[in-house]
């Protein structure tokens, strides 16, 4: 068992290990302890922590009873892709790891859903479902070693968000186990339910604060077929943004439309070796529509050139290889990646969508008066606006000075404009604090109780979203 | 103030009259106690009741308040469309009418969401709505008096849902009273929000239970093109059902796909007076697809027959005339309508999609045996099955008993299948029984406890899905 110093009782640890197994409980969690979320903001993991790794639900109960009846805090971690310190253990307690539930128990062609447990990750779901020909899971928030587990308690978005929707619109059921042991099933491999309140809903979203999710259920749809990328240069952020809803007026919904300023494509530039295609304009479109054939997408993309041009496009340029769209795509998505070592954070807003460039534009000149970077780029079909808080080459306090003063601008504005302060990246650790500011006091007393109804022990994820008091 | 029996106090009375004006307060209250619930199996209503109607949310606030602190049990109704009871005063109290909480508010052309108070009717919304080019509200459970409270306390479901989901899909903020009175603003005119649990979206299909809607933002998408309505019979259930996904798979997502047995169709000729296109087969397939155009439409409808008839359609006919499309609409829609007096009730389960045929086979066996008459129909699409049970001139006694031995053996097959016991017309005062008895303990105790969260003294719609103990 080594030496380290360690404030579980040695009962329960080998209690663990007959649960699990010997070797499914890991004393060294130095790898197990961090997610994504930036170096910079993230609060101090503790490392007086056990990982066990459950390789079924009954592991799972079985684990949840005895913490819960120790009052023993348990940490859910799925794949550590995280960006808001969800997964952080802030206490002595379990680290409990899905690493090992694994396995894609079904692909069912005739209800067109797949039924997997929570371990399974994005990209061995995605592999499962591109071997059913005429099959596709749109949900895509970037990182492909997210688990389905994180995929549902975070209730993930990512750029397909606009035509496909959010994670929430393709669980249909689960199965959790609650922090008594007990496990319950909601949902199922049904399409409409409406019997009884929703708890399969308020689990989606909580952040492995209610329940352990083990399994899902979770709704197929036909691929989208082919794909054009389109990318559009604007002289200013309104301009861009004003074009948006016209586009989704229009009839045409893309797959994906995406807001950045030059700041951050040249930062993508940057960081792939890569040109984007265009290199004026202040304010990018880049949109992806999907059709059955050429055809209609040539159709489409005449549309949106069409509505771009009359809300001031500088040019419309069309990727229609897959080469040139992969590079695109390539420069929009590492933006975050390369420049992760200088990121102080990045910011996720939600606002309503005609209120993006109002809000980017603000921000922008708030930016430039605290003297701090700020590159600028999201999803801008749904109002969901990243921004990435650079350090360049601040020291200690004058960063942390600037990046609060700006940090609480931003939120302030989102607020002021009914938007909230995290439209995909969730509350988890990090922004605990500033989703107390902005939400009304009743909300999070609703949520209080709801937390202490599930987790009356307070053991679930403590230190995340709300705890009991 | 008339001679009635009374039991409210009349100081509560004065108050109220005080609160919303003497006018709206109604003392007579026999046109608001019943709802669209087939009468044989309605739970008796209380006429001990009083009408209020408030004129906004402080109003509504302010009644709250009051019925909190006396404890006074009040039932919130909406258009009175529902069919599971869910607006009946089974005890005396207050009717909270919403009726004149009936502003639009706003069409924000911008951001593609309508905003509007609780009581607005659908066919209200439909016509502001289609006064702007280019926009629509896809949500239809049928009957266009319902009001947009009501729809989204119980996750209206209806036909389109295959294509454009249901009513959950379209709530991006509500304005609730909570039973203290407190006002409380969830969402907004945001389309993605990770800010805390989703209180929203449980307030969604709570059936009025846990607070008072009183405004909500709803989304708006494109108006989806011309139509065209399939009728395609079959020789027997599976072959029909069988065909759904397929069709689902083919990339051809249509606005609905209604499965109807050929009792059913017959009843909706009887009502209607008019002729279905095809007089053959045991089961037919209506399906309406929508395109930006009739190439688009041509297409698709070229895919769905291929893909009939390799399951053994017997034909294929497409409606392409308006009013032809309006007849075929017509006779699905009325069936239940034009049979409402012989009903004893309509069914609603919800099944995995690939079990409909399996579901209402064995139940058509099964009703047989009772010797009951069973209309089966419904969205094949979603899984979700409508059977009319009629009563067929059996005397009182004959008939709940073999209504009850039907209905246990189909909500006992829904369960054995995977499914719920309804999924879209929710449980009201009618389904309690049976939700108790086919969920699981630990759901009803989470849901309880939920409840007492909202509602600690028991008094918003009472009787209705869970109640405080």
């Amino acid at each position: 068992m080594g030496a380290m110093f360690f404030s579980l009782p040695r009962g329960v640890v080998l209690k663990l290990q007959e649960i699990v197994g010997n070797e499914n409980v890991v004393l060294e969690p130095e790898s197990y302890i961090y997610d994504e979320t930036p170096p910079l903001i993230r609060p101090e993991a503790s490392r007086d922590v056990v990982v066990v790794k459950p390789g079924s639900t009954e592991e799972v109960s079985r684990i949840m009873k005895l913490a819960n009846e120790r009052k023993i805090p348990v940490f859910v971690r799925g794949g550590g892709t995280g960006l808001s310190g969800g997964v952080i253990p802030t206490r002595p307690g379990i680290i409990l790891s899905m690493e090992r539930m694994n396995r894609i128990i079904e692909i069912d062609e005739q209800n067109l859903m797949a039924v997997c447990e929570a371990g399974v990750t994005l990209r061995q779901l995605l592999d499962a479902v591109e071997r059913i020909p005429g099959l596709s899971f749109p949900p895509h928030p970037g990182d492909e070693g997210a688990q389905i587990g994180g995929l549902v308690a975070n209730n993930a978005g990512g750029a397909r968000a606009v035509k496909y929707g959010v994670m929430r619109n393709y669980v249909a059921g689960l199965e959790v186990v609650l922090p008594t042991g007990e496990v319950l099933n909601l949902g199922g491999k049904v399409i409409k339910n409406a019997t009884g309140y929703d708890l399969l809903h308020l689990v989606i979203g909580s952040e492995g604060t209610l329940c352990v999710i083990t399994k899902a259920v979770l709704r197929l749809i036909p691929e989208p077929g082919a794909t054009y990328t389109l990318v559009i240069p604007f002289e200013s952020a309104e301009n861009a943004i004003r074009t948006v809803p016209e586009i989704l007026r229009s009839g045409v919904i893309p797959l994906a439309m995406e807001y950045m300023d030059i700041g951050a494509i040249r930062a993508g530039e940057r960081v792939t070796g890569k040109r984007w295609p265009h290199s004026g304009g202040k304010a990018h479109l880049m949109i992806i529509i999907d059709g059955m054939d050429e055809d209609e997408l040539i159709r489409k993309a005449e549309i949106i050139e069409r509505i771009a041009k009359t809300h001031g496009a500088l040019d419309v340029l069309v990727g229609v290889g897959k080469k040139e769209q992969r590079d695109i795509l390539e420069i929009r998505s590492l933006i975050y990646e390369g420049l992760k070592g200088e990121t102080i954070e990045v910011l996720d807003v939600s606002v309503p969508p005609a209120s993006i460039a109002e809000f980017v534009e603000t921000c922008q000149r708030e930016a430039e008066r605290l003297g701090i970077e700020v590159l600028h780029f999201g999803h801008a079909g749904d109002g969901n606006v990243h921004q990435q808080i650079l350090r360049s080459g601040m020291d200690g306090e004058e960063w942390m000075e600037k990046y609060l003063k700006f940090k609480e601008f931003a939120f302030g504005l989102a607020s002021r404009l009914g938007g909230y302060i995290t439209g995909e990246h969730g509350i988890g650790s990090v922004k605990k604090a500033d989703m107390l500011k902005t939400l009304p006091g009743e909300s999070i007393e609703l949520m209080k109780a709801i937390k202490k109804v599930f987790d009356p022990n307070n053991i679930l994820n403590l230190g995340k979203v709300v705890d009991v008091e």
